[in-house]
């Protein structure tokens, strides 16, 4: 039987979730898990136990609460519940108000609101990205932080996507297309602002896998083709000395990770 | 002077920031906030002990580290650094062993990679939400887990790739424009999947300042259309019995929670 786990907070419970997938993730064991966000009142608290009460009986095992509950009142409900209680984030205020020399003030659903100025800036970084994706606009390339250039498929739109949703950064981005492919070269419009230009390549055969799902048995997933365009455009990014990252075996956070790292590009965070 | 903070990790950093994030935002303190993925080597970790060194020269005062580092001997190299050290996910790996009788496994960023299903399904999403982003197309809404309807500029398009990104939902999204407002109606292509339907309504001031930012000066952003629109089409998700949320004081983030939350979608973990 699955082991259950609730995710519970006050606000919307992304911190919880993120820090109890982490560490969960540490263990060899399959966990069925429940995330119940906004769980500010006496109300919700005894809905959240009845439903850890439930999950007790069905599986007979104690299930792992990770919480974000400010409210101590509310936070006791919890620890008389059938539930195990980690409480993740006073763990660490105690040591830190100590380091710190001031008393923490804790304040419901804080981090993930929209509060600062921060927020905006993702919002603004989600219209940009998505009125300039895949090459249809390229006028607006002065206002972009970065333009993401690479073959059809291989990553562009989402790691856009998940650096202007994330971390409030302007990504464009401009595919190179097989009417490209001979004698590539850097189109006008990138050589304009070739500084922010960054690379992304990808294996042929996972390509040419992705593609076939979306347009099977034609000449643009066929391997030759992903051969020819992975080659070309990778030949070039050397050629004009422009960073540039194999995605092949990594996620979209992973591929941001790198990005941010290599570029140096300031997050705004929430 | 601002203190420093460094997030650290062999892998993206996103627990580790989203963490420390979410713990510092309890202190009444400013934090100059460093974010260092992928150490994973000795090398790397000298790279940061410098910084961190340099942070401490700088400031007068010992960093805040907080890390997510999963080689011991790593580890053990920056407690001899000039941080102070936060180890955020090993204060409760044992107290968890204990609980769940198996010893962990920790693997190096094992939590943002691409190793699992839930993560085709994520990107899967995005390209849906891509595809199906203000209506263009409704021919693919059986498609669709959840279709997000209201006035243009309420938040659906960001509400829609941030379910697909974080949570491998399905989000179709639809506007309403000034033409569907004389006895506004729900087109045949929503009535279709009326189950799917979750409406977004917005403030007509909030609304107003949102289309001033994008269209100043225009009847689309008058607050005489703003106050037109949103009644016109509140009232509407009240006689269909459209379940429907305000967006006005809430972030992507909170829209999306109360989203999963009234609808019970299944979020697709990465």
């Amino acid at each position: 039987m699955e082991r259950h786990v609730y995710f519970v907070s006050d606000g919307t419970a992304i911190t919880t979730e993120v820090f109890g997938h982490a560490l969960l993730s540490q263990f060899p064991v399959k966990f069925k898990q429940f995330t119940e966000p906004f769980v500010d009142n006496e109300r919700q608290v005894s809905r959240v136990l009845d439903k850890i009460s439930r999950s007790f009986i069905t599986t007979g095992q104690r299930p792992l609460v990770f919480h974000t509950v400010v409210d101590t009142r509310l936070r006791a409900l919890f620890d008389e519940g059938d539930g195990i209680c980690y409480d993740i984030l006073s763990t660490f205020v105690t040591p830190l108000e100590a380091q710190l020399g001031v008393k923490a003030e804790p304040k419901i659903g804080r981090s993930h609101g929209m509060m600062d100025d921060a927020y905006h800036h993702r919002i603004e970084a989600v219209n940009y990205a998505m009125a300039n994706d895949d090459g249809a606009v390229t006028k607006y390339y002065s206002d972009a932080d970065i333009i993401l250039i690479g073959v059809s498929r291989c990553g562009k739109t989402p790691t856009s996507l998940y650096l202007a949703l994330q971390y409030g950064i302007k990504a464009a981005n401009y595919p190179f297309t097989e009417e490209d492919m001979d004698h590539l070269k850097l189109p006008s419009a990138l050589k304009d602002h070739k500084h922010k230009l960054y690379g992304l390549v990808i294996d042929p055969d996972r390509l040419a896998q992705i593609r076939n799902e979306r347009a099977p048995g034609t000449r643009y997933a066929s391997l030759r083709q992903c051969r020819l365009e992975t080659k070309e455009v990778e030949l070039m990014f050397q050629k004009e000395r422009i960073p540039y990252l194999n995605t092949t075996r990594h996620s979209v956070e992973e591929i941001s990770a790198h990005i941010l790292q290599d570029t140096g590009l300031e997050r705004h965070k929430y």
